[in-house]
């Protein structure tokens, strides 16, 4: 079906007219010049933002309608995790590229919904435009967390420990898994007319790691039951290195990371030596894992050590001792963060 | 200079490094995954967001970016004004085209801690990312309102009279000038070498309102000191037509809107006239006025037709009598929503 046939406000009310806010604070949702919360006085608000912009943050080539709504709601509640709080209401506006119809920003909906579900957030508002060329879209998350248990980057002292969740570096093994299945197709599409559909037996975990990313609303569950509060934190968007030292830089401290101590999953580490690549780099410098980084004082090395899926990977050291990564064989090198794509 | 010279990170330091937080509620700002915001308990809070696409919102080749900047943040502020809020945080988030630098950007932030200083909101966020095409924004906004004294769109009521601020159509006059005077540049690269300076002396009142326009937070102050609740509220940004109709429905109620009370300036008016457009339409139509449509109680009659710089156009109408335009002869044309563009 073709976007004019509905218009703007038609495909709007199409798109969430199925939305239950659930949310006690959810009091006015879609339809209006804003969402209206009412918050609760106990907490703290917190309020989180990110665009996600076609042939920049993804490829529609690999990347279905579907997976991209659920991904871009993940990337963004995950900010509000980082901050040890709990997501509560999502807004999201969607510019659209020419060739979209009602069908793919029902898939793209679809997606959204799903992880809003998940999640437990309500979907709150949000506004159609159009875009001359790509898709883009812009989610805001707002969410709240009690007073005292905030945990931000500036919080981490010398001696705390150094942890993550789960692994690092798998999202990224996906994407270069899905870069050369695409290359390998338009080589195809000019000249060569045998098709071979792309083979990705065995590396499915990478390809949900990439396509179907969640947040650690776990993690921090354990840390509460276990009774840690973080003293910093971070989600693990840009890649370890470069969001290391973010949480280095605000919290005026410096690091050790040990390599051998970087949790890397058995499918992550195969597919990198098949690319030839270097396997620590992909760990410190591939994106869009949405683990948790975050310090804890020392005196809790007990407690975090019998969590699952979290691994103490270092700890915080003097600002003046700087950031570095301690190699297998005691070789330090200075931590550096990619540059900017 | 180049973007690369700074970084992602450095970049958002460099344009944000002076930002003061001046609102009791902010307790962090730019720099971690997510903005702190105190709420006041005696309040309910508001979430806006908007996005602006380059070649879709706004061009380039007319539009300054210190403007473009002050313009985005009153187009979203206005809408936490629509609700009869008042607005405390921003967040912005930018998506940069290939040929900006870092001088395009201070530009562009000047023009929105300008327009943040003006209307004592404080910048407490936002992202760089690349665009693969044109530039993209993305401007989140956070507000409050005394609980009761909320303005939806749904509270219109069968005789409340319809009220709007200032004048329509001077922004949309403004963007055909600019359009214009586009039209005749790219005519002279093409051929013509004679070069003409664009000559819009006694129209800088159009321009003003299309490349620098105001919310009309004094608009909501002269109603409160008036003792004025409005029962419902919105602002124009697509058109009176347009926005007047999403009033009615979310109100569920018709309305009268009477074609000579329509508050259009002079200016706006003899420009139409060169342009050879019919003046209704383009007041009916313009987008980008960003001025106050509000319904109140026939019994505030008196009180709102002392007001300054507000004009009552109409009258809300039971549903079934539908959404009408009543001409000048006393015909009636039914009210219409451009096309989605």
């Amino acid at each position: 079906m073709q976007i004019s046939e509905l218009g703007e406000f038609g495909l709007i009310e199409h798109l969430t007219k199925e939305i239950a806010l659930k949310q006690p604070g959810s009091m006015k949702g879609v339809g209006d010049d804003a969402a209206v919360i009412a918050p609760d006085a106990t907490k703290q608000m917190l309020v989180t933002t990110d665009m996600f912009m076609e042939g920049i943050h993804f490829d529609l080539v690999y990347t279905p309608l579907k997976h991209l709504g659920y991904k871009a709601v993940v990337a963004t509640i995950s900010d509000i995790y980082a901050m040890n709080g709990t997501p509560r209401q999502l807004m999201v506006n969607v510019a659209l590229g020419r060739r979209i119809e009602v069908e793919h920003l029902e898939d793209l909906y679809a997606g959204i919904k799903l992880a809003c579900e998940g999640y437990g957030v309500d979907l709150v508002g949000g506004d159609l435009s159009s875009s001359r060329t790509g898709m883009a879209l812009s989610l805001t998350c707002v969410g709240d967390v009690e007073e005292g248990q905030c945990a931000m980057r500036s919080g981490a002292k010398d001696t705390d420990l150094i942890c993550v969740s789960g692994n690092l570096g798998a999202a990224y093994m996906g994407l270069q898994l899905f870069e050369r299945e695409k290359a390998i197709f338009e080589s195809q599409q000019h000249g060569n007319s045998e098709a071979a559909t792309p083979d990705f037996s065995g590396k499915e975990y990478l390809l949900e790691r990439y396509l179907k990313p969640e947040a650690r609303r776990d993690v921090l569950e354990a840390l509460r039951k276990a009774g840690i509060q973080p003293t910093a934190m971070i989600d693990v968007s840009d890649g370890l290195a470069s969001d290391m030292k973010h949480l280095c830089k605000q919290s005026g401290v410096g690091c050790r990371i040990y390599e051998e101590r970087i949790p890397i999953d058995y499918q992550t580490a195969t597919t990198a030596e098949s690319f030839n690549m270097n396997l620590t780099t992909c760990a410190l410098n591939g994106g869009d894992d949405y683990e948790l980084l975050f310090t804890v004082p020392l005196t809790d090395h007990d407690k975090v050590s019998s969590l699952e899926d979290v691994r103490i990977i270092g700890h915080i050291a003097r600002k003046e001792l700087g950031e570095y990564l301690v190699g297998r064989d005691g070789q330090e090198f200075e931590l550096k963060a990619q540059g900017w794509k």
